[in-house]
């Protein structure tokens, strides 16, 4: 099918879930009531460490309206997102981790009587020394203080991996008469912050089955936990998936108050209810990790890429989550956008007394790239290069495995740059803007969903079946989430285009576990190439059983049968056509309702790979970003602006333009709130700033104009030749402000977020430097 | 597979859905509350016929909370259940034909206000002559009064039917010393005064979406009708079924509220409810008409019948809806259980103004059989046998055609004659009890759904899906409507025992137009053997699927496996099983999610018969039922009470005992309380008996101890060999009473209902005629 046929793929489509949003109609967890309905609350620990010696819940028992409390023992299971992290039960059962770490829930006929019953609630503790920085956590030898006792010296994995022969690359660097550069970076932790607070509403009935509510990216995977924890089989559970208001990644794995609602449900027979506050938010986190790097790269003279030395520490928090897979993307993809051909990498997630951190969008890969595409535009400093040009230079190519065994496919980061480099006038204005005015360049790549899953199975991660009646209309039952990133739209549009339908014919039903097949759930950026190929790959049943009717009513043969503007018809001859509604009648007639159904598994090549860890390989495949940031300086106050930020983004195909644009400058936004204003702040433990007065987030009007550029790399294996595009451009867009503030007024900002105290600390360092008459620039120290 | 081998079939399992119902959990269409929902109410005609010369609602909608008005002008077009009987319009447009016609609603914030604003709503009537019996009506020869304009006389619909040769049959009767007999006899309007009342919320969306929740028991009927009626395509609205509190026939079609819910929430934007009040359900009424039937009727000295002729006048009401086929069912039905060489029909169903009837629980049969087995009993009594001995010697045999080419297929009535004779004690008691006591036999047959639908395609009448994941649970998609018949846990008992997995595995999603496949509704007794056949088509599709991988497993042929207590192996060989879960996760590791499908269609030669019509034709397969009631009559009061009744009832196969036992229960009270109370009264067109006080529905403790016997016949096309339970015992319970009066104290009750009065007039005539030494019944006019 070439791109000019397209009717639905590749047009500016509006989100279907758009109206019952901005009415205010959608239905959101918190807003499900159920009769009889009870509302829990948590029970919180106020210690980052500490030994729980007695929990006496009877005082809260006994308040008026409160009709039930569980406590760790009514759920002692562990478990875990990923296999080998299966580090949290329910509720603290001997130690509180973190201060937020969840004990004990109550639940009542009214929230307030629910909070008033934990203040009821007896816990005696011993309290321990806590362990804040990686550094402190790493130090500790005594056993009896690791925050896990099988957790040595708390750390949570480290990974040392070395392909090619850096220490070679180094050498070729320096002897072609390039650079090699030594550099730290750090990342502050920063957290999603969806407008949405995590909330459920579980029904355990009389028949033993329990309905959870949830909001969640991952039914799926809540689903399994749900059974592990609750010890009753997967059947006997139903996890249904609300309106979403906002996840990136912070509503990936199963929470405490799940459990709870289900465990309360079941005691008290009723519907229970939990809605967490912000502050709550904040310790449910799961976010970004503190992440220290030591980067060590090398060019040669001509601007070639010879090796890389990567050291990362992540804290990680109180829990693993999915922080061993946090920690392997920040190696293993480094080699995914550039062509390296030695690479080193230690990385290391340790554990400390803070909520625990987890996926956020742009998964491992943001940090790092903050780091590498600094330190990019340093080296070509270095060697007198333009940093656009030294990017150029480096560049895959399409159909590569790279030097880890990374299998990229198509690759479009080239024509991304060159595109933001022509839109924003690149030539004419780095380097060449007044004193207080820069521009400056980032690139980004993230997978299209991870080729391998946690479930230790062949089977395919995202099922899509179809059913359609004589009503003609088409109904998609998929068990992927919509989080907000439009993915109920793409499956509408997938199948109306390979039916050849109306977009309103189809009706999108999704993440019920109880009524559509197993999707993994919206992470790692998967839904439109996993869930995609599944939904083209059932419409294609679909059409498969058609054709055979029509190709019988018209005298063809099937494979000669197009499908367009509600006809079939032989190609090319579309005055021969016959009604899509005519044959569908047909259809039915000989066999009933039609059923089709689809399953994408990723191929066995894309799941090779030498990064490999965590039961989750690496990409099936990879996006690109390019992008240029201008901003302006001021050099006496340190204030800054950044004026606009072009980005070109490789999505492989936009399916729905309207929505990789909402992506994209959605991830560009996040990327920039994380450039210049987040940071979660601690101590002693204490999370300092739990609210969104106290963290800043970007807000509409802190956003720049952003101009966005598709390119389509037609990526052979997405659906119609998609990609990503809901995360990858972040993590471009903070190298690229950084960049940018280095153009406009010769600092660099090594630790996010760039505020303007570190550019007026970092403006008078240069001055006393200056004045010093030292060059810019580390040595390399080894 | 042998009975013996069943695993779930054939057993006692409690209704899936009874714990929600018990516990009060379960969320019926008035529960539902969604925000911003208003409430609407209807305005109806204080006037049995009139035309309307104005409609004036602009005070109401000035009224403060009232949200909007609707009236005809906002939904003329003309819809009906049956193709033929389109004379239904949301709203009266040009005239109202009984009191309680709708011609206006209002939805307000709160059901006061839309009390209120009813008030407010000015019509001005020209009052017409109203026609209230059908001899008025048919009566009127001037067409501007005919209260359809296109029905002539106000007759609905006639038939006229000969099959045979009657006047021979009667002749043959004389002439072999038999008897002819000549009766006449009555049958009030009844209604099905199910507990729920009629509600349902509509919610239509931004998107030109129109969501209905209905208490409904036909939601593919109710969705066709909107669609129509709405103007929308079919796919743009969805039917939702919630928990349906009883419907007994009474609600299988469209009402006035459902399409008044979604034309007032279009044009609030908000969700609106309409909740019934009992007054209303009974001007929604569609129950059974007043039936005048005049029957004559031969038999041989040895008490063979000769012939039939029957002409049978009901008073419809105002409208069509299911008339025509309940004037049909009450003729062409006839032949279907006894053996009747010679058959002549004349049936007229005539319009009148009052509430429309419709299709309730034993639809067309219940009045005809009352005299049929009435009239036995007394030609029993004049060739002096015993009136079980004849209805024994006119039974028909499996596999035949009747004489008007009904196909029957098993033929279980001689059986349920006999077992009730037997467990009855009848020949120590028929007779031989003293005056005053006394039994009576009766029988009846239903049809197992109709072979023709009201959709004029050869399209299945029945489809189900299945998706099974690899949590092992089965969902089972269906369209058939839970009314509280138990269907939801006949399909998941079919579909358990064919895939030999745990019932508890099993979950029905049913009844939602967007989800669940399109099945014809509840109506006809059609769900267990159609819904029951494509549900068992469906898990063989699944089983060829789990066959095909268990095959290469054990390295056996897929035609020899068995699949039993979640096993599959080879037959005779259990020792060499996989698991079900094995065998499932194999399966699902090869093509995803596993998708099955099964539909059902009548077969051809069951939707023969001349005497079809009205687009719905004879039964797919027939149940038969026998009933023995025993009675105690006070000869001085005319008072009596039923003392027990036996009833035996040819299902085919019990698919759930318990559950057969419970539909077959509930015919027989029903049946009582039409045979000894119920009867709605009109004064002048208006309904005097509007509530359950003034129209007395037996109670729990006017039951008496029912024996019910299975009676099993394994029909050749039911799943399993079932057919139907839910309707047929109703109509053998009304003439079992009346025939055990006549045992009791010698006279015989020709109207209904049976009371004290009419019992102690009879016994007053009865004395004046043995007085007077006259025989008992009347003399063959003809």
């Amino acid at each position: 099918m070439s791109e000019r046929t397209f009717s639905v793929i590749g047009k500016r489509i509006p989100a279907t879930d758009g109206p019952p949003k901005v009415t205010g109609t959608a239905l959101y967890a918190d807003d499900l009531r159920l009769p009889g309905m009870l509302y829990g609350k948590i029970l919180r620990s106020p210690h980052p460490h500490a030994r729980i010696l007695r929990i006496d819940t009877s005082k809260a028992e006994r308040l008026p309206g409160v009709m039930g409390v569980v406590t760790g023992k009514d759920a002692p299971a562990r478990y875990g997102i990923l296999p080998i992290g299966h580090d949290e039960t329910a509720f603290c059962l001997d130690k509180v981790r973190y201060v937020g770490d969840e004990i004990a829930a109550v639940c009542a006929i009214s929230e307030q009587i629910a909070e008033e019953a934990l203040d009821l609630i007896e816990v005696e503790y011993e309290v321990l020394p806590a362990f804040l920085t990686p550094e402190e956590a790493m130090a500790c030898e005594d056993p009896n203080l690791w925050i896990h006792a099988d957790r040595k010296r708390n750390i949570e994995k480290e990974y040392h991996h070395h392909f090619g022969d850096v220490e070679r690359g180094f050498r070729e660097a320096i002897e072609s008469g390039g650079a090699v550069r030594f550099d730290r970076f750090f990342q502050p932790r920063v957290t999603h912050a969806p407008m949405e607070p995590h909330a459920c509403v579980a029904h355990w009935e009389h028949d033993g089955r329990v309905t959870l509510w949830t909001s969640t990216q991952t039914p799926h995977y809540v689903h399994r936990t749900l059974a592990e924890v609750l010890g009753i089989p997967m059947s006997s559970i139903r996890v249904i998936k609300p309106f979403v208001g906002g996840g990136f990644g912070g509503k990936s794995e199963t929470f405490t108050h799940e459990i709870a609602a289900c465990l309360l449900s079941k005691r008290t027979g009723r519907p229970v209810k939990f809605t967490f506050t912000r502050e709550e938010v904040f310790y449910a986190h799961r976010g970004r990790p503190e992440q220290y790097m030591e980067l060590k790269t090398g060019v040669t003279k001509d601007g070639r890429i010879t090796a890389v030395e990567a050291k990362v520490i992540q804290d990680g928090g109180a829990y693993c989550s999915y922080g061993v897979v946090t920690i392997l993307y920040a190696g293993a993809l480094l080699a995914a956008i550039y062509d390296i051909p030695n690479i080193k990498y230690d990385g290391y997630r340790v554990l400390t007394n803070k909520p625990a951190c987890g996926p956020m969008r742009g998964h491992g890969t943001v940090g790092i790239r903050f780091a590498f595409e600094s330190q990019l535009d340093m080296l070509a400093e270095e060697i007198g290069m333009d940093p656009a040009e030294l990017r150029l230079k480096n560049c895959l190519r399409p159909n590569t495995f790279t030097v880890n065994s990374l299998r990229v496919t198509s690759y479009g980061y080239d024509e991304c740059l060159r595109r933001v480099i022509e839109a924003s006038d690149w030539k004419n204005k780095r380097g060449k803007l007044p004193f207080g005015r820069g521009v400056g360049i980032g690139g980004s790549h993230y997978v299209s969903g991870a080729a391998n899953s946690i479930i230790r199975s062949k089977m395919p991660h995202s099922n899509v079946s179809i059913k359609i009646d004589y009503d003609g209309g088409v109904t998609v039952y998929t068990g992927a989430a919509e989080i907000g990133q439009g993915t109920e739209t793409i499956h509408a549009q997938i199948v109306a285009e390979e039916l050849g339908v109306a977009l309103d014919r189809v009706r999108v039903i999704a993440a019920d576990t109880a009524i559509t097949p197993v999707d993994l759930g919206s992470y790692s950026s998967r839904v439109t190439f996993m869930a995609g190929n599944a939904a083209r790959e059932a419409a294609r049943d679909i059409k498969r059983q058609l054709f055979r009717v029509a190709a019988e009513l018209l005298g063809e043969s099937p494979d000669r049968l197009v499908a367009r503007d509600e006809k079939i018809f032989p190609q090319d001859e579309p005055q021969r056509a016959i009604s899509y509604q005519e044959a569908l009648m047909a259809a039915i007639e000989q066999g009933g309702t039609l059923i089709g159904k689809g399953a994408y598994t990723p191929p066995p090549e894309a799941q090779g790979g030498n990064f490999r860890g965590a039961g989750v390989g690496p990409g099936v495949a990879y996006s690109y970003s390019a992008q240029v940031a201008e901003v302006t300086v001021d050099p006496e106050t340190g204030q800054f602006t950044v004026d606009k930020i072009w980005v070109a983004h490789d999505c492989g195909r936009a399916i729905n333009v309207l929505n990789v644009e909402g992506q994209v400058e959605g991830s560009v936004w996040m990327g920039l709130g994380q450039a210049v204003a987040e940071e979660q702040i601690f101590e002693k433990g204490l999370t300092m700033n739990p609210g969104l007065l106290e963290y800043k987030t970007a807000s509409a009007v802190d956003s720049p104009p952003i101009e966005t550029i598709i390119v389509e790399t037609i990526d052979p294996e997405g659906p119609f030749g998609a990609k990503e595009a809901g995360e990858g451009s972040l993590a471009a867009t903070i190298p690229a402000v950084a960049n940018a503030i280095y153009d406009a007024v010769g600092v660099r900002i090594r630790d996010l977020p760039i505020t303007p105290e570190k550019i007026l600390k970092a403006l008078a360092e240069k001055r006393r430097r200056d004045k010093d008459a030292n060059g810019h620039g580390e040595k390399p120290t080894a």
